[in-house]
């Protein structure tokens, strides 16, 4: 399927840190048919730096991000479910964001852009859903920063969630998750051509957005998976090459993907999404991560990877303990893969399996927003 | 005991490359005293951002980098031993490095410096071992970078080690291990100021080495200590700035780790020294790891840590695995501890106890270069 991306206009979005955001746009993709009880929507919800393009075929033959998640027969089911994703709050793929242009000023907003939240996104999507015309979704979904966003609309709009599946995920940012986004923000403001975030006009900030990358993509990865996909290989030689150039595939890998970024994102996007996901605490505010999900409605599908050293699986068991703890449906599973974070993007044989399942569920159960059972 | 730093020169080095290095300096120091029988000789190798201060106390009053483990009564104790430690090859603290002059040009080298391996770096240290009239040395030991120094002296100079300590170590950089120094070089690489390396008489690459200590830092700390540390405590203040400073200590702690290392290291040693270790591949040119090893004359003592993720433990346990297949003498410890990788230099107890024992056994057996058993 062609798909198309869709755009939304609110004039103004209330932010945590007080603001107020004139004109807000928001890019979005839509799978499938809404049903006449309205009763089948699922949200979808990217990961840093996804966009709304999540299933299908874009007009450059680009397939969606999660595209073996969603569409016919697949766990998303568009013949069953019709499944929404919009660009988050504060990105650089058609919502508003740094790159957009401030109407007061009519320049890109750039470091003037203000501080922005997970809530944030979250408020903006809730506009969005009500737009749509759609009380009650039947699923909240996302991998790593979607899984937060998902957990956040599970928290904050409790009556408006019937499943949520956050995945590969956690309720809070560690330090170590912190430390690595700050080590990319070094990265791009330490280059020169960042220029406190007044770029547009000029040459990007591409070196220090590429290092920025290069970070990310080791972090993705397993050290078992690059070590199946690179080992020592050496790139196109037979011996060591002594002058800093890519001896390694995996260097010439990284360079490439790094490379790849800077067409493809926009930098301030980069310090504004990321230090969102640091600000993340679900739990901030609560005496405890169990109190601030004490007021969920929904059931919940908590899924990690065992390989995966950046979401590692015992933040995910902290959501289900907490969950637990306040007497919430969930199910909780640990999947085998060696793919690291990627797995949930990459290696979603056995998750199609339990999403199906546990979908399918919740679509027979489906509570209407006045609490009564049944689509 | 305040040490003294001291110098040896020698009128050249052949490298691996192919090229000689004419007028070398090597940096050393030594602590204790050498024996009549000249049997009491330890060599401590650095880890990559070390150098030859490993013990007591300098002029400027710092403590040595690894002062807990060098000393009277501690675990390479200077009562029984004599213990040296030089800056290695490509350093940046004494020893012939990029930074220092190239003889022809009477201007520092820059990226004309040869590329260099782990095995450079052993061959001069044996020709300050020779200097210093030390035929068999006690024992070789070093952490990280320092370990593999010490398996290549067990590999290619068999008759000269008696005992080998390799800690928190690898016979192979995996291809997460040089995705992360490359990530690194290419922080410095894409800092103007870098200049190709020539950057002596102008400001040095700072902002990209800062990065690139960065991610070092992180690598070297586990998830765990760093949310012991750290957690999600924020620095001097209550609230979120939403400006990107550094809202959160653990960013202040990186930032100040990476500026303070821009004030004692050299980014073409980075460089360097990085490619030294990726380069390291104690097998290359065998049929096996084991078959590398086949020659060693050493007795082995192999450490490790439990949360250390940069340098796991099934890296060390190929060592023992390749070792014990032919039949060599060898010892495994694997040490609980929450420090990552940095358990080596900081959390050194029950590796005291462990490396105190074997070194009273094998200076006990110590058996002369001629092959008989005894002091």
């Amino acid at each position: 399927m062609i798909t198309e991306t869709q755009y939304a206009h609110f004039p103004s979005l209330t932010l945590d840190v007080g603001e107020t955001l004139p004109n807000v746009q928001v890019a979005y993709e839509t799978y499938g048919t809404l049903n006449a009880a309205r009763s089948n929507a699922i949200l979808v919800l990217h990961a840093f730096s996804g966009d709304a393009h999540a299933a299908g075929i874009d007009h450059e033959g680009k397939p969606g991000w999660w595209a073996n998640m969603i569409g016919p027969g697949k766990a998303f089911d568009t013949q069953l479910y019709f499944v929404i994703c919009a660009n988050v709050l504060g990105g650089c793929r058609g919502t508003t964001g740094p790159s957009s242009l401030n109407p007061a000023t009519d320049k890109p907003y750039g470091l003037s852009f203000p501080g922005i939240t997970i809530g944030d996104m979250v408020r903006l999507q809730k506009m969005l859903i009500d737009k749509l015309g759609i009380a009650r979704l039947l699923a909240v979904t996302g991998g790593s920063m979607g899984g937060m966003q998902a957990l956040e609309w599970a928290a904050s709009y409790p009556e408006a969630v019937e499943a949520c599946i956050p995945i590969a995920s956690t309720a809070r940012h560690s330090a170590q998750q912190i430390a690595f986004n700050e080590t990319g923000r070094q990265a791009i403001m330490a280059d020169p051509d960042f220029n406190r975030g007044d770029y547009y006009d000029k040459t990007p900030p591409g070196r220090g957005l590429s290092v920025a990358r290069m970070i990310g993509h080791i972090t993705y990865m397993s050290d078992e998976s690059m070590r199946e996909k690179f080992g020592r290989r050496l790139r196109e030689r037979q011996e060591f090459s002594y002058d800093f150039g890519a001896d390694f595939e995996v260097e010439s890998y990284l360079r490439y993907r790094g490379t790849q970024f800077v067409g493809r994102f926009d930098a301030n996007s980069y310090l504004y999404i990321t230090k969102a996901m640091d600000y993340f605490d679900l739990s901030a505010g609560y005496p405890s991560l169990a109190a601030s999900l004490e007021r969920a409605q929904s059931r919940f599908l908590v899924v990690s990877f065992t390989s995966d050293w950046l979401y590692p699986s015992y933040q995910s068991q902290e959501i289900v303990n907490a969950l637990r703890s306040r007497n919430h449906d969930v199910a909780y599973c640990e999947l085998s893969s060696n793919y690291g974070h990627d797995a949930f993007l990459v290696d979603v044989g056995e998750q199609t399996g339990i999403v199906t399942g546990f979908l399918a569920r919740c679509a027979r159960e489906f509570r209407t927003p006045a609490g009564q059972v049944g689509r």
